[in-house]
């Protein structure tokens, strides 16, 4: 059909732009000499405005229109029909938002991004305060430009996580909270207290790095189509399958940032490298949503990366590369102390398992941002009164407190919870491939990664972003997003961790007496 | 003026398009996975198309009609008359180039890159003829698409030097031919070689490279505004004047290759990173053209490079890095050793002597097929007979022969001469720089190499392409381009190294007679 291969062109050409503007936002965070970033920047708004600008054009408009009409709808291929569906959707929300309203967004948060570093050297929220209101507003009025029904911060999180809501999130954030603030008075409460302070001898960096690409060559990423750089902050960049950026950093004095950011990013490059080919410059190939993507990461950097089978082989092999910084260190108490759970102020340092009590915290003060229900000034004493509630940390500035994440000074709204969302998913998935794939954790615990890989790859991978994520959840798990699942797998692996027992839900006690009488 | 602004806007966007498909490139030859390439070539070929579509765009037509209405021209400033006079010109041209034949050109060079490496791997000449018969005939309309006057080859050799001629190059080149067969000649019957012999040792990759930025830092490259990694061809990449990408390459056994690429890019680099900085995003920062950007990397590779006075100051220092490899090899035999002249059957192995005899040769040969007085399948042979003639050397295949070059391939006719015009104009600038820069050769001889390299910012980066080659070398040297200062720099140069006395030559022989008379 001459429409539908015009379209195509269209996309495949979109496509080729947001791949370049990947490749200038790679190369600023690894190799661009210090003094290219003025031009990098009109470069990178260039190519942005370029590819707006094709997407909402009229011929595109046009385009879409057509293929949208039942008729001519039903006479595609699946394939298609996700393909068109998918960017109608993002056409039709384009098209909504004023040009003005973009102008004004990306002219403020550019603005904003020196005023919060200040902000934050100077640990005074106030100085943020001001530009962050004026961020606030646009996005209240990006809201009520894409439309929404419920709370208007349901049209935000609608950006990152396709069909996500409030309803939703407080339902699991709810029991989240429920569950795992005990579970941290528990392990706060525990005896003992892993040994970490090997982790912080002095370890070769060139080794360090050499050590995690081998650990990302055993999970199956292909290096002939794709890196592994060093930069600031980690981070990964999907070009199409064939063409995928990874970035670690390497700490001399700290030993597992490098690995963990590395399975991390390896999580999220094996999402990327293994679209269908066929899916190649239709905007379908790469991940589906920021939270599956998340998932992804997670699932590499925690359920397998912090595992006791993963360890067990790779351990001696470590130790070969590092025997005089882990003399007389076992794995099991090497894998302790990388599962060292403690309340600490700063998110990005957070463990498995208070990393979403950051989280929840950070949802909570935006949705009633976005509501009108808390004012900006208002920020620091919400946010400090919650760590105290959640994590019993009362931040002592707010540096350490509501000025922490860059987030909000790139007009993100929306974009935290897809990182407990990602944790979810991750048990989700990993229990059923425990199911699915036989013998998957002994092959694990032989360094054996590659049937993970491969069933990830076919189940999830596969399809990019044909699929949203709740039909890949319900697809591939057979039930819906469930934040239970997490739960007890946080409550079993550190039980198990720090001799701690975990008290009987009153969920089930209940089921219990019913079952008594 | 509300027009000025327009342009200027659109010319800084269609800059932005343009530095990053150097981006792309630059990173297909240094970083790129290897399973990058097909999408690679998507991205390029969207990008060049987009920024052809702005360049020959209704609107920039009707604001250059407008800017360059003389009773608007003349209220403009000198730069921006400049700026409207140079995209004029190119905007001209690429309206008179039919799509048809643009598809068609960049389709046959596609086809034809496989068929070239795949004919020269065989040998033989007749496996590349057909498709080089189709690119010289598409080379043919493109000239006829252009327009000329005098030879149609003219129209091609403007693509890449504005305003060169046949005219021109058939006095320049007769000249070199006139003296340098015989410059050869004395080179091979004079009674010794230099011993080069050291310069094959086992250099250490590393401690090259590490050599070879010291180099480029010392001529004053700012390592701020660019960077020098690897790659299997050399070559240089400007995105405006603050991001400078180089490339050299490193052989373990052949010292001299990755120093005298570093020097030659970094001449490149130099004129690039020293545009004044209110050219950036005007399209007009850069080089004028390929022949005067060639005579700042011929000038620091060889004038700089391959000189005395460089090596007084920098032996000792490379002594130092290698003292085992240049043990017992005093300066001055490092000198001769890498300025050895010897015919070889390939171009880019030659020295500074025989390399403008290659150049001349292809330069005949081009445009006589140009000019329909030569088939494609008479190349080899007289191909070979120039070799024979000009360098004595009869190649023994065409893998030696007439299939060398990449350039056809690409579909690049007009191109060679400008290697060629890259060293005369180089002895004509350097010539200048030490009648005006006191002590110019004193300072370098004492490893100071920024007096030259200031020099060469202010009186010929600096400008740009607001200036054309012609105006360039009148301003700078006082007189037009002459090849006699390169000729005599030959003579002097090599016949201290090789023991030979110039002949006196007839045109002087004539004057001193009438000046007798």
């Amino acid at each position: 059909m001459k429409e539908m291969q015009e379209f195509r062109e269209i996309v495949g050409e979109i496509q080729d732009l947001r791949h370049t503007q990947g490749l200038l936002g790679w190369d600023l965070e690894t190799f661009m000499p210090e003094k290219g970033a003025k031009t990098r920047s009109h470069q990178l708004s260039t190519l942005a405005k370029l590819s707006h600008q094709m997407l909402t054009s009229d011929r595109m408009g046009a385009l879409l229109d057509h293929l949208r009409t039942p008729k001519v709808f039903k006479k595609l291929k699946a394939e298609e029909q996700a393909t068109v569906r998918e960017w109608g959707r993002d056409y039709d929300r384009e098209k909504k938002i004023p040009v003005t309203l973009v102008q004004a967004m990306t002219q403020t948060t550019a603005e904003a991004m020196p005023i919060w570093a200040k902000a934050r050297e100077a640990k005074r929220f106030e100085e943020f305060a001001p530009i962050l209101e004026k961020i606030l507003k646009l996005n209240r009025e990006l809201a009520e430009a894409i439309g929404y029904t419920g709370s208007p911060y349901n049209a935000l999180l609608d950006l990152y996580e396709p069909e996500l809501t409030t309803d939703t999130l407080d339902a699991l954030f709810g029991q989240l909270k429920r569950d795992l603030v005990p579970l941290v008075g528990a392990i706060q409460n525990a005896p003992k207290r892993p040994n970490t302070k090997f982790l912080y001898k002095s370890f070769n960096e060139e080794k360090q790095l050499a050590f995690s690409e081998k650990v990302l060559a055993a999970m199956g990423f292909d290096l002939k189509a794709g890196r592994l750089d060093k930069s600031v902050h980690p981070f990964s960049m999907g070009m199409g399958p064939e063409d995928v950026r990874l970035t670690t950093r390497v700490f001399k004095n700290n030993f597992f940032s490098c690995l963990a950011s590395t399975l991390h990013e390896g999580g999220h490059g094996l999402y990327e490298q293994n679209s269908a080919p066929e899916l190649t410059r239709t905007g379908m190939e790469g991940g589906t949503s920021l939270g599956i993507h998340e998932s992804q990461s997670r699932m590499w950097e925690n359920l397998v990366g912090r595992s006791k089978g993963f360890w067990k082989h790779f351990y001696p092999k470590l130790k070969k590369v590092f025997p005089k910084q882990l003399e007389g260190v076992s794995w099991q108490a090497f894998y302790k102390a990388i599962n060292l759970v403690e309340p600490s102020p700063i998110r990005v340092e957070a463990d498995e398992v208070t990393y979403n009590l950051h989280i929840i915290l950070r949802y909570e003060i935006e949705k009633d941002l976005i509501e009108g229900k808390l004012n900006v000034q208002a920020i620091p004493a919400a946010w400090n009164r919650k760590m105290k509630e959640y994590l019993g940390y009362f931040p002592k500035d707010d540096a350490e407190g509501a000025l922490q994440d860059v987030h909000w000074s790139h007009g993100s709204f929306g974009y935290f919870p897809t990182y407990t969302l990602g944790n979810l998913y991750s048990v989700q998935f990993y229990n059923t491939a425990r199911r699915k794939v036989k013998g998957l954790e002994e092959q694990i615990a032989k360094g054996k990664l590659l049937p993970l890989k491969n069933w990830l790859a076919e189940e999830i991978h596969r399809v990019g972003r044909l699929e949203r994520p709740a039909e890949i959840v319900q697809r591939v798990t057979g039930g819906p997003l469930d934040a239970q699942p997490f739960v007890d797998y946080l409550w079993d692996k550190y039980s198990g961790i720090y001799e701690i027992s975990r008290p009987t839900p009153v969920a089930k006690l209940k089921a219990v007496k019913s079952a008594r009488r």
